[in-house]
């Protein structure tokens, strides 16, 4: 149960915006210290992302002070961020239900509340979000105002670039906030990151101006010839130095700062300033993730979401087991990659920022050139992918499914017409939990099945998941595969199994049965076995087939199934429109075959967040819906 | 048939740039000149792409000339550039099959030649591609160089900023060469291509660097305490102009240029320069597209693919035609955008650099405030599309089919998600023709009818295409949805209906029939009037229904259908895994019926170039498939 946490007295105060904005300037940093603490308690005892709401404490009080919201327009970049927004617009009272099943979701979201003014989850959206609500109010003669929050780690994505691209030409009113703060969920990487350190650095960008400014000055002192000469320098750099020598200013964007990000007197004024200036702006804010919990500041990716802790220590509490437990998928995928390289030298790893979260950091860390973080980039991950492909390397690709959507193209135009020999490893396939809709991976094998060359597996548990990665790196196995397995844990204690080769295409008959044949695709196999052990009391003993692959299908097991049994039921924790069940009925009705079946899997809606467990039973395949499902079958008069 | 012209004397001499490679650097100019005439020459007979490639005849001349491809290797981005890169790599004596079925590819394409080192059609994939090889061959401790070859519109695109953040952290020997012509098809827009001129026009970037460094050294004249100060304020500048002042640079990509892209033996020296300094490197040439044909310069859009013309007057040949033709579904899209925004002020048009070739140009030039060019960036496009619709504000966002797969992620995170009231229009659905394999629009009803809220249609004829774009814009259906449309003409000479609202979700019968019904969606629909035309001489009748949308399906219609008829075939212009076909399988299944369904559509592989009837035809679903297909059926004894 989620504990519900006591707001210090001035917190208490705010409901709304409206609220904070009655109080005086000078009250606004005992709000901050107030919310910071609300912040550190809840999240302490009910969990959730952590080290990225710390950070902006001070820009989402002075935003909300400063602009009039919800009639101005925030729009939070990804939205990890935003925690200290929720509790500052109605949901300080629900804030401890943050990303509980039915509670409020752990990112801004429109149905929430007016608030939130564009839902997201996905990175490097805001941009193109709030320059399209800038532009639409400007062509209804709308004074309201739009600012992005945005992340320098969210901007190393492209769309980020595109909208700022758009917005060098627009005059819409628009104010970009450059939230810097040097990471992603694991240290941003990249050109930019090192751009952005060097001007708030040493020179900065405006100390610099102004050293040049004033040292153009003393020339007047040496007569009338150094200070002509002077002004001509000072002519001939003015322009570029306004225009071309800053990255935001080269694109048409007005750039402001950097500024102290925890300050929020500063914040407060130079906000009310730029709301008054009109057209594409960008301020550059520089700020410290974690900021006031000194461990988070310290080890900002372990504090990303770091899990239940002890605010006072900052002990991060395990859960405790005096048995061994089965890994994550992601760790044997991180082990495994390792174990494969060091005996195929042309295997390589890439992750979009995700080194972490994917278990790619192994790798990272033992084979320093054979594992890249490309930055939060999907698209470029791929298409680089495919680069190393063309010289003969078998680079393994991890990206998240719901994030794999980001490189749709690039699959298909840059690897798989190409038929080039690179693994995709899905990771967060199916429901992913307490993130909810936008970051369930429940697309995969729809949108990939379709694809021409394209191998598309999912493996039952992890010494399945290793074969797989065995399997497709094999030099005989040179064309695009994908490998798609679920967030958390699998469930297999010994799982570090010798490698066996799968044939590509070949599923398997895990149980005999009688009357129903259930078909399974990844790790809702065991979902079948637990629905087998119960049904098993009352005698009703159904066959279960996992397929392996989605594409090619095993068209010799189908056969079997579909000769021997008429009522046929298909599992997947993904898509029912287009994914593995239709694939079967395609099967089944091309080559003839008919029989009744039953599809489970996510329906046609979008799911919100809640544990695994929850979600599988509310979209009803879980062991307890496939029980009913198969019991519903049997009750039935076989047709024909 | 494709006319095969003669080449130039010194041009005959080359078949691969090995023999390019033993000329004299002197005789350049005269292969130049053979080539561009060469290219005038084919093309205007044969058709094709024609000012891209004439805009970098030097440039793909001193590359092959410098470089040793194809052990260097060169990432063309896009491809549309690429005609002088076939001619010199063993194309010549197959240029005049460019673009015909089973003939060279207008792109580059890795199955074709060793010198296409991969394969394009798509934008602003070259430089990840390129780093992803460099990278490569730097692992493998290989000395071969890589070059991509970008065009300043291309540079929009998201996944080419993604590369360059990359690259400025790499220490890979890649070569950027970025080709400013300030076009893509239609004149480039953006922040980015403002700078770019900015850096091209005056002052240029180094004459500015220049202009400062010689007004610092008139400061020695005045005296020690003037060359101290003048000492200081050059120490001040010169880390900053060199790191900071410069965008590319600012990314850690050493910059190069601008240069003049028409001078080969400038061109010449500065690769073979450049050829040797290691790391990331970007060089900057300025092109004129359609260099060299006068009328082609001055228009550039037109004579992007100006079709057949007269070489010598530049005249450029219409099919002549004295009874009047069906529009294009482009030109109905482009026409009926602007009806509808007459009447409805909220209707906004979106076009990601794509304005002639999807005719929102039309509502660009008499709607100025209402209809956006983005530049080449459909991911940006969808989001800020969405940005437009949360104000209340209906977005008809048009991008071709293929493309919109860099766009997916938005569509369902940032479009569908939200339940926003955005309109897609997808051109190009379907088979697209002569560009290939990379434009073919095979995919979208299947990537599409999986994400939940999204509806998904598709019009048999001009009409329907009105209607649908009417329905979708009507306040009442404030949701997504999308309207696929085909390549090319229609089929109706009075297309300009008045409107009528089609039901969500409704199909219609167009025909009775016996024994076999035919679901069709989209355009494919004529097919089957065409074929049951033939059939009815032997008096098989069959029934046709156009389903209209594959999402939500007309389940009224599928019961009439299945409840009728036990043969049912399904045409659509798309793949059949997955696609509209699937879904009926699906619904049939779902409900309990039982038929013998036969699928016609895209197969499951890759389809090549050539026109779209030879390629309806390759994939068995033009009329004379659909009546082989009735015919086989009719054979057939009923099932049960």
């Amino acid at each position: 149960m989620p504990i519900k946490i006591e707001a210090g007295d001035l917190l208490k105060s705010i409901q709304y915006p409206d609220d904070l904005r009655k109080l005086p300037k000078d009250k606004l940093f005992q709000v901050c210290k107030e919310l910071r603490e609300f912040l550190i308690h809840t999240v302490s005892v009910n969990g959730g992302h952590f080290a990225a709401s710390l950070g902006v404490v001070e820009l989402t009080v002075a935003l909300h002070y400063v602009f009039n919201t919800p009639q101005d327009q925030i729009v939070w970049d990804v939205g990890h961020q935003a925690y200290g927004h929720k509790i500052l617009t109605g949901r300080r009272d629900d804030f401890h239900t943050n990303r509980v099943y039915k509670g409020i979701s752990g990112f801004p979201k429109r149905k929430e509340s007016p608030y939130d003014t564009f839902g997201v989850g996905h990175s490097s959206t805001s941009i193109s979000a709030a320059l399209g609500m800038a532009e639409a109010l400007k062509y209804q003669h709308d004074k309201r105002k739009v600012v992005a929050v945005i992340g320098d780690g969210s901007l190393t994505g492209g769309i980020a670039f595109e909208a700022l691209n758009n917005m060098g030409v627009s005059d819409a009113n628009a104010l970009v906030i450059l939230n810097d703060n040097c990471m992603s969920i694991d240290p941003n990487v990249g050109g930019l990151k090192e751009y952005l350190t060097d001007i708030t650095t040493s020179p900065t960008y405006n100390r610099f101006r102004d050293e040049i400014w004033n040292l153009l000055g003393n020339f007047s002192k040496l007569g009338k010839s150094a200070q002509d000469l002077a002004s001509k320098v000072e002519g001939a750099l003015k322009g570029a130095l306004l225009k071309e020598s800053n990255l935001f200013e080269s694109l048409g964007i007005r750039y402001f700062g950097p500024v102290d990000g925890h300050d929020i007197n500063h914040l407060v004024e130079v906000l009310t300033d730029l709301k008054n200036i009109s057209g594409p702006k960008i301020l550059h804010i520089v700020t410290v993730k974690g900021k006031g919990f000194a461990l988070a500041e310290k080890d900002q990716t372990k504090w990303h979401a770091p899990g239940l802790f002890d605010k006072v220590t900052g002990e991060i509490y395990k859960s405790p087991s005096s048995t061994p437990k089965p890994p994550k998928y992601q760790d044997v995928f991180g082990k495994t990659i390792i174990e494969l390289a060091e005996k195929n030298e042309k295997i390589m790893g890439i992750t979009p920022a995700m080194p972490s979260g994917c278990s790619l950091k192994f790798m990272m860390e033992s084979m320093t050139e054979r594992a890249f973080d490309v930055g939060i980039c999907e698209q470029h991950a791929v298409t680089f992918a495919a680069g190393l492909a063309t010289q003969g390397l078998v680079p393994f690709c991890n990206i998240y499914s719901s994030f794999m959507q980001r490189a749709y193209d690039q699959v298909i135009h840059d690897v798989a017409l190409q038929n080039l020999h690179v693994v995709f490893c899905l990771d967060r396939g199916g429901l992913a939990g307490a993130d909810g809709a936008t970051h369930h991976g429940t697309f995969d094998l729809a949108y990939f099945r379709c694809i021409p060359n394209m191998v598309v597996a999912a493996p039952m548990d992890e010494p399945e998941l290793r074969n797989m990665m065995y399997t497709f790196q094999l030099a005989k196995n040179a064309f695009p595969s994908s490998i798609r397995y679920p967030r958390g844990e699998g469930v297999t204690i010994d799982w570090q199994t010798p490698f066996v080769e799968i044939p590509i295409g070949k599923g398997r008959k895990i149980a005999d049965g009688k009357e129903v044949a259930i078909l399974t695709i990844g790790h809702v196999g065991n979902f079948v076995t637990e629905a087998r052990h119960i049904l098993s009391k009352q005698n009703i003993v159904p066959a279960h087939y996992d397929l392996r692959f989605v594409k090619p299908l095993d068209e010799a097991l189908l056969r079997e199934v579909f000769t021997n049994y008429d009522k046929v039921i298909t599992v997947e924790d993904g898509c029912l429109m287009g994914g593995m069940g239709s694939a079967v009925l395609e099967f089944m009705t091309d080559n003839g075959f008919q029989a009744q079946v039953k599809r489970l899997g996510v329906p046609d809606r979008f799911i919100d967040h809640g544990s695994q467990e929850q979600l599988w039973a509310e979209c009803n395949y879980d062991a307890q819906a496939i029980v009913q499902a198969v019991m519903a079958f049997s009750k039935e008069k076989a047709v024909v």
